[in-house]
């Protein structure tokens, strides 16, 4: 049975069943999302009006045995960008909606009034619309647990949080794990457009159904050299062993750590939050160090960390939290850290954007840098509850510099940038300024060539090469983002030449199709111009592919560096 | 002595005196400061940033004895719009920077810690800086009155409250008027911009000097002609009868009057909030209702309300201010109102921008419709205080969406609409979707022609003639603007065939020159292509030149129309 796009309507609470039209069938994750998004939505509307729509979906081989292919794609126009945006996590979703035989939900419309709450649930049988009442108002962890009691243990839940309800721009979309924790579509408050559309969570059946499989052996064959490129892989193995986490020292060294609202390039508390000190209490605590966030991976960077008393805390403890928690806001208490992090993850609120406009905060002195305590009881007592300060931190770094007339913001078209500053990495600069979704390490993460050596070196503190280099990494990522593969497996595709012809393989024998390499890429383009066009045509120019002025006039210690990409070279990206 | 323009240093802390470029000589007011900006601000900047200017300017008939040429502009990249910028508002400052020979007072650059507060002090001998500590945290009355307790009583004085100091979007610049009341140069928040230069007042010195005229019979026999144009005008009479807020009942009757956060096109206590009953109540109190706001003004649409106990409360009360209080947050009653007008004066905040925000917090449940007890607490406990609630109100109508997630949300660039629907009175909303400055009535105020039948008539409710009559109007305020003259100027303009010609001649006598009054439409039209140049490379682009999509879906009563240009419709506007 083919594939079906389930469309539902939360203005007459109505779904309907669609076949999946001809241009949109070699789509899945994100190439999916931001084709439906760009074609159905008027670029210019309000992303949390009755004309945005949510759009749901696995990648290409999504529920297939292909290793690391878990990854689940949102997307619609941002409520925090105004761009079109793609947000992928892991968990269980992505594999269970391929297997439910779902190649997208679209929600569209919105309730006429603001009383009701729904849940949709997907089965064999078709998708239902639900009103909702018990877990109005409550957060990720309860509705996990209510859904397991409700309906079994083994359906899969994308669910929003309290930060989803109220709307909030850095609301998550948080995915159920194998181990009933989350994962988050964190970037560009999706999680907030789920909440205008008034659905509080989707919960998927188990099933026996399989993805079909045009070629079993060639796919089989595939997986074996796929899998293989990704074991061997040394940061494959650094990142099972140490989590992303890894990456605070490595990036503390390169000199390229925010630190301090962005005010310097190292923090001297890196040890107390690296991945090594982190790696020691968990194994000291006997938590997890290793751990998959979807059936079939085999890197592992997800882990488990109990608290002092050896109980659970959270899980997918990520470098880029800890960063922002961390460093960015000078917080070198790891229980501290995990404590927020757990916090975010049931509110369902991004810990990138909030943590950095925590950080933007206390340069306006609301509160002061390295108070782990003041950070947490804040998330508690003024995000979760909604009050004034808390719907500005919870409307992101953005919202708290116009709030307090903070000059030094670090967002591109409002989206906090991540842990890794691109005065001393010139290269993610690029990507932050020209990726279609704002600052986002994710969609090119040059990290992997100005500092790992993967994919060859290019010097992180010099501009030559970094145009081309992001470029190609954000084609490479778009590509890649619409198989369903986690983004890890890139550090294999780069340096190993087995891994990439294998993935095509897979692809092929997934679907009986006869795919080169040229065509990823090609496909990898075609999604860049989508998106770049809706975004043009929701009214971003070139001005908005800039750093805040800030970077270029105050050097970072301690390469003393500044942003010295001019505009005409940043507009140069999209010479292609 | 020939004008020269003053340029402060707040980087270095420095003053120099600078002749007039021969380019800008012609050039007054509002075309001032829009070249000014134009020429030295780079688009793209922080407007809170060190590389904004704050530009304040009279006109160019300011200073001489012209009736109602009182008008002093205040200009820079604003941080509410992000758009080029122009306020404009009484008080003695135009006729004092004219006679004391000053065209424009250029401040840039930034102190370069937050330490030290400042304040300028402008005389016959140049202007100085001068550190302040006593004002600090202050509002602007208790400025006003040190000020003239520190310096002499007829000093001149413009300045920022605690909004200013806070750098909160909408914060005022207010300017001291002839009986130390306040004017405001309300919209944009400049405030802010002043605020961020740590300025906290200018201080202008009395002189005896007289502005040049070049021909001074001349301009005695213009401005005999032109000052009966506006006594003689029956709208020049019913604004000193009883206020701009005659137009309460009027734009009610036209099912016009924003209410209930513009969800109705008629308020139904609009008799209790009217014109006609704010003249009685300030007759029965013995307040005054016929007030001038500068030397001069032969229309004195200004008043003094008195409180119950017959004691100053506020003046200067307008119906912009009481439409948004009232209508549009559906508080009935005057002294609420009141009470909040002056608040807003003393901290320095635009009326217009906080209370559309309060209506848009009234539709987010943080307080109720109709409660002007706790509009007034909250300006009060919330505002005033910079609480999170306070700096989110502060920041503007936007900011209140934002933070709420609430869509129908009534600004164009970020800025609030004012008082007249777009839906019922359609010019106005041509106006306010292409204005160079955001939605504001007073670019292009096609009242005057959809309602008041000045300058002929176009059917309110139709589109034909809207765009024709909107670009007429910006073009002809954009040289009113630079001339000092008060805007209400323009109903004699508009039907009086004596009143143009005069102010013609006015300008002509003041500087020996001949204008004709196509010269004065030309000057119009550079000043809206310079202001517009200035957005489209800061990032504008014509997809911000549209109304909220709400009101092109919800029809408004009584008439039930909505907003119906389409997007080329409104593209047209700037074919010129």
């Amino acid at each position: 049975m083919a594939d079906k796009i389930y469309r539902v309507n939360m203005t007459t609470l109505t779904t309907t069943v669609e076949d999946v039209p001809e241009n949109l069938q070699g789509h899945g994750g994100r190439g999916l999302t931001s084709n439906i998004v760009a074609a159905e939505v008027e670029p210019t509307c309000h992303p949390l009006g009755s004309h945005n729509k949510l759009v749901i979906a696995p990648g290409l081989l999504s529920g297939t045995t292909a290793a690391n292919s878990g990854r689940i794609s949102c997307g619609a126009k941002s409520p925090l960008t105004g761009t079109i945006k793609e947000s992928n996590a892991g968990g269980t979703a992505a594999a269970m909606l391929a297997k439910l035989g779902c190649k997208a939900i679209i929600i569209e419309g919105m309730p006429s009034t603001k009383d009701n709450w729904y849940n949709l649930v997907l089965n064999d049988k078709g998708i239902t619309i639900n009103e909702e009442t018990e877990l109005v108002g409550k957060g990720n962890f309860a509705i996990v647990e209510t859904v397991a009691s409700r309906l079994g243990e083994k359906f899969g839940v994308i669910s929003i949080g309290q930060a989803g309800e109220m709307k909030m721009a850095s609301a998550n979309i948080s995915i159920k794990d194998p181990d009933s924790h989350l994962r988050s579509c964190g970037r560009g408050g999706l999680g907030a457009v789920m909440g205008s559309k008034q659905i509080k969570f989707i919960a998927l059946a188990p099933t026996d159904n399989k993805v079909a499989i045009a070629d079993p052996e060639a796919f089989t064959a595939a997986n074996r050299v796929f899998t293989k490129a990704l074991v061997d892989n040394p940061i494959s193995q650094a990142l099972g062993q140490y989590g992303t986490n890894v990456l605070v020292n490595i990036i503390n060294e390169a000199g390229g750590l925010p630190t301090r609202n962005f005010t310097s390039g190292q923090f001297d508390g890196h040890e107390e939050i690296s991945g090594e000190t982190m790696h020691d209490t968990i194994v000291e605590r006997e938590g997890k160090p290793k751990h998959n966030c979807h059936k079939g991976c085999v890197i592992q960077c997800s882990q488990i960390y109990n608290d002092m008393n050896k109980k659970y805390k959270t899980s997918g403890f990520e470098y880029e939290s800890i960063w922002a928690m961390g460093a960015d806001c000078c917080v070198d208490n790891l229980d501290h850290i995990a404590e927020a992090d757990s916090m975010m993850d049931d509110m369902g609120i991004d810990s990138i954007e909030t943590s950095v406009a925590m950080g933007v905060a206390m340069e306006a002195e609301v509160l002061e840098f390295g108070d782990g305590a003041e950070f947490c009881r804040i998330l508690k007592d003024e995000v979760l509850a909604g009050t004034g300060l808390g719907r500005i931190i919870g409307s992101g770094a953005g919202s708290v510099g116009r709030a307090y007339g903070v000059t030094r913001v670090p967002v591109v078209k409002n989206q906090a940038i991540p842990a890794y500053d691109p005065r001393a990495i010139k290269g993610i600069g690029i990507t932050y300024a020209t990726s279609t979704q704002g600052a986002d390490h994710t969609m090119g993460y040059t990290i992997a060539t100005n500092i790992l050596g993967v994919g060859g070196t290019v010097d992180p503190l010099s501009k030559e090469g970094q145009v081309e280099l992001s470029r190609n990494l954000q084609i490479a990522t778009a590509a890649i983002d619409s198989t369903g593969m986690c983004l890890f497996i890139a550090f294999a595709a780069l340096d190993d030449a087995t891994c990439l012809p294998a993935l095509v393989d897979m692809l092929n024998a997934r679907f009986g199709i006869g795919l080169t390499a040229d065509d990823v890429t090609a496909l990898g383009i075609s999604i860049l111009k989508t998106e770049h066009e809706f975004n043009l045509a929701a009214g971003f120019t070139n001005k908005d592919d800039r750093l805040p002025e800030f970077f270029s006039e105050e050097p970072i210690a301690p390469h003393n560096v500044i942003w010295d990409f001019t505009d005409e070279e940043l507009d140069t990206f999209w010479d292609f």
